[in-house]
């Protein structure tokens, strides 16, 4: 008997379903200029009008004006794609510009554009275990999957460390050799509680022991610093982070990922990674577009404040009813449901009787038993907004007589 | 004393310069509507008018009026990028449409979109080494590295057989027993020879014993086939592969990469793939652009006969000349050189005193020893576009002393 693959995916299909976390794709039309207003076709065929409340725009840069002049404005000049490789016939001079940019946002010498944020962690992270012979990447324990897959991909060894733990960290640190390589890998803003690393602590320890800094900045650019730098930026220890990885894809509103470090590291990684060198470069008009969205971002102070001024505000709301908001210090506005089939449930009805679009954020994206929904304020998203999700969230809570009040720190602590 | 990062770094890069492989990207402003001419930035600043004899563009789709028009509508209507995962906000409405309009150009139920074609290769074949406990992967010896990636990501068994050689396949095939689940992966153009696989007889013998096949079609499709299916679909054998990938990069002139197959195959890759998952979704300015290509490629036959014109008309100009053309049998067009100095020191001379760009394929892109120039040309190419380019080539295989004639077979063999 041969075996059977249909039968194999279709198990592993229904593991995924009887768990209550199949996910069915949102079919969403934006309404550029209404962000974040949107349409959503239904499966009926049918649509819905709805106020997205997960996007990762977090400043609603797709649809600036003059982001969507200048992506137009490269299609007129030099058409839709790049053509092939950076090396063979696909590097424009909007890559060339762009990447001056990024280097200069991060101040650091050189930058490296990759097709996403989850190939420039991919990439950078297996290609450095390659030129660091020997080396030990200790990595906390909630990075993100990217940063995951490029550690596993360098096949050498790793030490995790508990989440934002500087002691754990140089407990681990303290136990290798002084001279051999090592690679402190962590993220700024963790996307799915609202934290922030402490970059200072972190780097100083890293340093202590001779360590190499890589920090995600995927959450910060564009939202902290004076500049838009990052969270790093904001607080003045950017030199002491050997490379910055971000992404054009959320505060920059458009699509794609880099780094920025050295001169010496972006050669290397660019004449080394794989996932960079076999793949065609990011299209000119996503360039041309976040190239524009970076040079107002560095400007745009006040559309930063905004952005915290509304988290805050959002923040408060939902604690003045109540409802389980987890201890963010970030835009990023997580509330606590605890439980896959909960979190769909009320998502849906969130979509379906109010309007509102929230995905529920279960499994494997954060750990079983701390399922959530994860609201994203913009600077675009009204009071009237915020009044009108807090009371349908409330509406809910009662309705479903889900709990109020104290979060259960034990799950949370468990992440 | 700590480890020296640079130094590691500098070191790394000085074994690159050595070997004569250092990569310098060309800075290209394509001139839209006049591809393939372009513009080159130099580093001291001036500016060289060229013709492109090396992009994967290649039927121009990437400046057509109705692509570029249909992405300039995307922009207007939702936005400059799709804002989320597709699990989060990320799935827009074109790209639904543009997954059904793949299912349906490669007769498949369903299929699915990735950031690039890197990542579909990749994505897939690590998820189904997940999915199909004990697989073992039959890779052809010349996969490209988005595949050997995949199939080191999932960690499982592989077995590497002769590139095209359906009998060491089989060979090995008849080895492993009966019931055990086998993914045999191979490509149908290979894009540094021109060589195309025998898709039918490795169907045959991949189904004779119970294998999954994996064909990636990212140089064929739009190109071969009536509908611009790819290889597999102008052979008539799209029902004996079970997964084809493609690219919304090269033909379709865009970005992006997918895979179709059956509706379980898509949707567990869907459900599992990390690097599927974790990142945020196509531009919907560029699933907008590819749709469109994709729907004029279906009508595109003679497009496509006219690519098959152009590139049998500059082989056998190149031939009339004695110059070493690689025995290719699609659209790709490989001059030998066997020797990474002289390969660039070519490709050099053609750029600055003939205005002709073509990167030099170097190591690690080939083997070491079989160097070469690599030309595609296109429709857009005209009659005297290749007389000029083999006037040039003429000239310099005189002036460098270069082999003409008999290939040495030895060498491109052993790759």
């Amino acid at each position: 008997m041969t075996f059977n693959y249909q039968a194999a995916f279709q198990k592993a299909l229904g593991e995924v379903h009887a768990e209550g976390r199949y996910r069915v794709f949102a079919d969403l039309e934006r309404d550029c200029g209404r962000f974040p207003q949107a349409i959503i076709h239904k499966d009926d065929g049918s649509t819905q009008e709805i106020t997205v409340w997960c996007s990762n725009d977090y400043l609603g840069m797709g649809q600036h004006e003059a982001v969507l002049s200048a992506m137009k404005n490269a299609i007129d000049h030099v058409g839709a794609g790049a053509g092939g490789t950076r090396n063979i016939a696909g590097t424009t001079h909007y890559h060339v510009l762009l990447e001056k940019e990024l280097a200069d946002l991060h101040e650091k010498e050189a930058a490296l554009l990759f097709t996403s944020g989850y190939i420039a962690n991919e990439a950078t992270l297996t290609t450095l275990a390659k030129l660091l012979p020997g080396v030990v990447i200790l990595s906390d324990e909630l990075n993100h999957a990217s940063m995951i897959q490029g550690i596993r991909g360098g096949r050498g060894p790793k030490m995790i460390w508990r989440h934002n733990d500087v002691e754990h960290l140089e407990e681990l640190l303290a136990q290798l050799p002084e001279d051999q390589p090592k690679i402190v890998a962590f993220e700024s803003v963790y996307s799915m509680d609202g934290d922030i690393a402490p970059i200072e602590e972190i780097c100083r320890v890293a340093k202590k022991y001779g360590a190499f800094t890589y920090l995600d900045e995927v959450h910060g650019v564009g939202l902290y610093g004076l500049r838009g730098g990052g969270v790093a930026q904001r607080d003045g220890v950017l030199d002491m982070v050997d490379c910055v990885e971000g992404t054009l894809g959320k505060a920059i509103g458009v699509m794609g990922g880099y780094i920025a470090g050295s001169a010496e590291l972006v050669d290397a990684i660019r004449s080394f990674a794989s996932s960079f060198i076999f793949t065609t470069a990011l299209s000119p008009v996503l360039v041309a577009g976040a190239l524009q969205s970076v040079r107002i971002l560095k400007e745009a102070q006040s559309m930063r404040d905004e952005h915290q001024a509304r988290a805050a505000h959002l923040k408060m709301a939902l604690e003045e009813k109540g409802l389980p908001v987890m201890p963010s210090e970030s835009h990023i506005v997580p509330v606590f449901v605890g439980d896959p089939v909960h979190c769909k449930a009320i998502s849906d009805r969130l979509l379906n009787e109010f309007g509102v679009y929230v995905q529920p954020i279960n499994y494997p994206t954060v750990p079983k038993g701390t399922e959530r929904l994860r609201f994203s304020p913009t600077p675009l998203h009204t009071e009237e907004h915020v009044e009108h999700l807090v009371d349908a969230l409330d509406a809910l809570w009662a309705e479903c007589k889900l709990a109020r009040g104290e979060l259960p720190t034990d799950r949370i602590a468990a992440q």
